[in-house]
């Protein structure tokens, strides 16, 4: 496959640029000073002594357990970045005045590691991630760093857990990239100092249990986000306001929301997915759609890989299990929530779906809204996948695992 | 002065009712289990032996310092809430993996304790705070609890702080009840576990210097809350993304953000507080604007008082230092920022300023706007005050201070 452009370019100050920082906590300012910045050549490593013993793949649920090491930078204006640190899995030490407990000053990413038939562990597209997490560093004012040392250090992380990775369909070895603000204090300013750290969590499918559909609340009370809001960005801070309503529609007997935004009500994301929709045309083609990235929808790295293949089945790449003469409209526009009722009523609602990096590609089969109990039902295929839902997820996952050579799936070599 | 009702009617689930919360991660529910309540009679005290020095009046800055003790309690789903304990200032042990760390399930409360002429520390209005704070703890799905059993706890950490409280004037003790999940996993669900903590810390002027007016930058690219989102609410998750933005805004030369929301760029919040705009009618009246409860502005204490008082300006009891036979109407309406200017370029934009428990009030005497340095210049007395802004922070500070008798200032006693 040809080499995909990034959805968000990498940002241009890689290795050889200094992060910087004002000594003036209000006026903090990476332009101002040269400051060291993150430094793979000044790894140190302390394996742990005790190992845990790694569980049956078949026991693993989704970032419930951690390995035996993480990584662990600290960010201070005196001294920039700290020199990297692989150490035992462990309790921090947090003051109570601290901008990551006052202000959620955090910020996170998602990736995974998979084991590939040569033996060498492999990322996904982790260029985009940590793309991503430098914009949501600059969003919370909290220190830059350089991108692509950090994926470095992460390699190198994997490499060391490598007897982590599960090998079983559907497990690989989740990454969390997490950093917070550290700064004391309850004046509300950014955190002069920081911390960054990257866990890795053997995890099973998301959702557990066998693969199966899941469904969906359709929430038009509680806003998840907004333009000029926060939406767009991989911060904490856009979970929490999500749990009290998940909950809620955990009580009606949904898996997860179905987020709606603006006046017409339109699709926003699935639980923590972005959504897919597929609606049949009337000349047998099929529109496959997706919310824009209009400040409300997270740039999911599955989302994007997810429009790339689509977008290249009808030209020079065909999706293997799909046919080669189907004809996909693939388009990022906004689906109100009646246009959606409206092609189920009319029997041309082929598929939802919801993509991330943690539960990959997951079929939807109901949907309630309103309040008389209300539903939108999509037929699936076995297991609940439609054709699309069904050839796209594997094949992302064919790539994942390297199954099919890709550039995509990066390998973790010394 | 009569006594107001509550904006918000504390909730009558008090110390009789226990908390409960079900097993079942996903369906987290206060309803369905008995659990211990926070219990005062269980108060430990483990006081600190190494006691530090209370800094002089006029060293002291906003939020800086800590005291020599904190409250501590934590919640978990086997136990409930925890013996509460009053013990030295430190740091927490906090896992990576933690739900305050990750997904920001982080609320806290504002507060300031002032001495009284009779050597009794005083709380203003604190119930106002509690009942803040439980509906804080529900809308990130944090454990509830007994807001009476906790304010008596925060009275007692008071007490024994006393010699803290600063008496020089704009001075106090900040109080700084803090909740955060700490839940491990990296799951999208509820914290089941929590920590609860107050912290104190005597405080100087929320902006440093002489008492002096603020100037805004009028922000309507980022938006700070939504209709449905979480700026009606004290949450931690609220103040990281204005950091950036407040940033920018002091190197254009302004202190603060005015928060703008709409189609119509109407007045929001103002940095950390609410908003208050006075305007001369042609009857000699002035109408007193701030804008309304509509889930983007946060329903201050202050501004609750503040709104209190010059209501009843015009009814039962006049504010001291203001005539007697000034008419004030008072208005919680959107005013956008178009009208403002308006006011400013026919004469009749009388005064601006900010509420809140950290500054109280504060003038402000620039608002800058678009891109070509456009300006609203508001004149001022005294250092900047215009008479609304001076007669009801005095009239406020003497409240606090219980200099002036009132149900508002309630006394910390054993």
């Amino acid at each position: 496959m040809a080499p995909v452009a990034l959805e968000t370019p990498v940002h241009t100050n890689g290795a050889s640029t200094p992060v910087s920082i004002s000594k003036k906590a209000h006026a903090f300012d990476p332009a101002t000073q040269q400051l060291p910045n993150i430094d793979p050549s000044k790894l140190t490593i302390k394996l742990n002594p005790e190992l845990a013993a790694v569980p049956a793949p078949e026991k693993l649920t989704f970032g419930t357990i951690h390995t035996d090491h993480m990584l662990l930078l600290t960010f201070s204006p005196e001294s920039g970045w700290s020199a990297p640190s692989i150490q035992p899995y462990g309790p921090m030490s947090i003051d109570p005045m601290a901008s990551c407990i006052q202000y959620a000053t955090n910020i996170f990413e998602g990736m995974k590691a998979y084991m590939g038939a040569d033996g060498k562990p492999r990322l996904f597209r982790p260029d985009l991630n940590m793309a991503r997490m430098k914009r949501s560093a600059d969003k919370l004012a909290l220190p830059p760093f350089d991108e692509q040392a950090l994926l470095k250090l992460i390699k190198k992380l994997v490499l060391i857990e490598k007897r982590w990775i599960p090998t079983a369909p559907g497990c690989s070895l989740y990454i969390r990239p997490t950093m917070f603000g550290t700064r004391t204090g309850f004046g509300v300013t950014p955190s002069t100092h920081a911390t960054l750290l990257v866990i890795l969590s053997p995890s099973g499918p998301y959702f557990p249990g066998v693969v199966r559909p899941i469904s969906l609340y359709a929430e038009s009370r509680v806003r998840r986000a907004w333009p000029g809001g926060t939406g767009g960005f991989k911060l904490a801070l856009n979970y929490a306001p999500t749990l009290g309503p998940t909950r809620d529609a955990a009580k009606m007997g949904y898996d997860q929301i179905l987020w709606l935004f603006g006046e017409d009500d339109h699709l926003g994301e699935v639980g923590q997915m972005n959504a897919f929709v597929v609606l049949k045309q009337d000349d047998g083609s099929l529109e496959v759609v997706t919310p824009p990235l209009d400040g409300t929808i997270l740039p999911g790295v599955t989302r994007h890989s997810v429009l790339d293949l689509t977008r290249a089945h009808s030209a020079e790449s065909p999706i293997p299990g799909l046919p080669t003469d189907l004809v996909l409209h693939v388009v990022e526009r906004d689906i109100p929530i009646a246009e959606l009722i409206k092609y189920s009523e009319t029997g041309k609602l082929a598929e939802v779906f919801g993509v991330g990096t943690a539960a990959v590609l997951v079929p939807i089969n109901r949907i309630g809204y309103g309040e008389e109990g209300k539903e939108i039902k999509i037929e699936g295929g076995a297991n609940g996948f439609g054709p699309i839902a069904k050839a796209v997820r594997e094949e992302l996952m064919a790539i994942q695992e390297a199954r099919r050579p890709n550039a995509w799936s990066v390998p973790c070599e010394e």
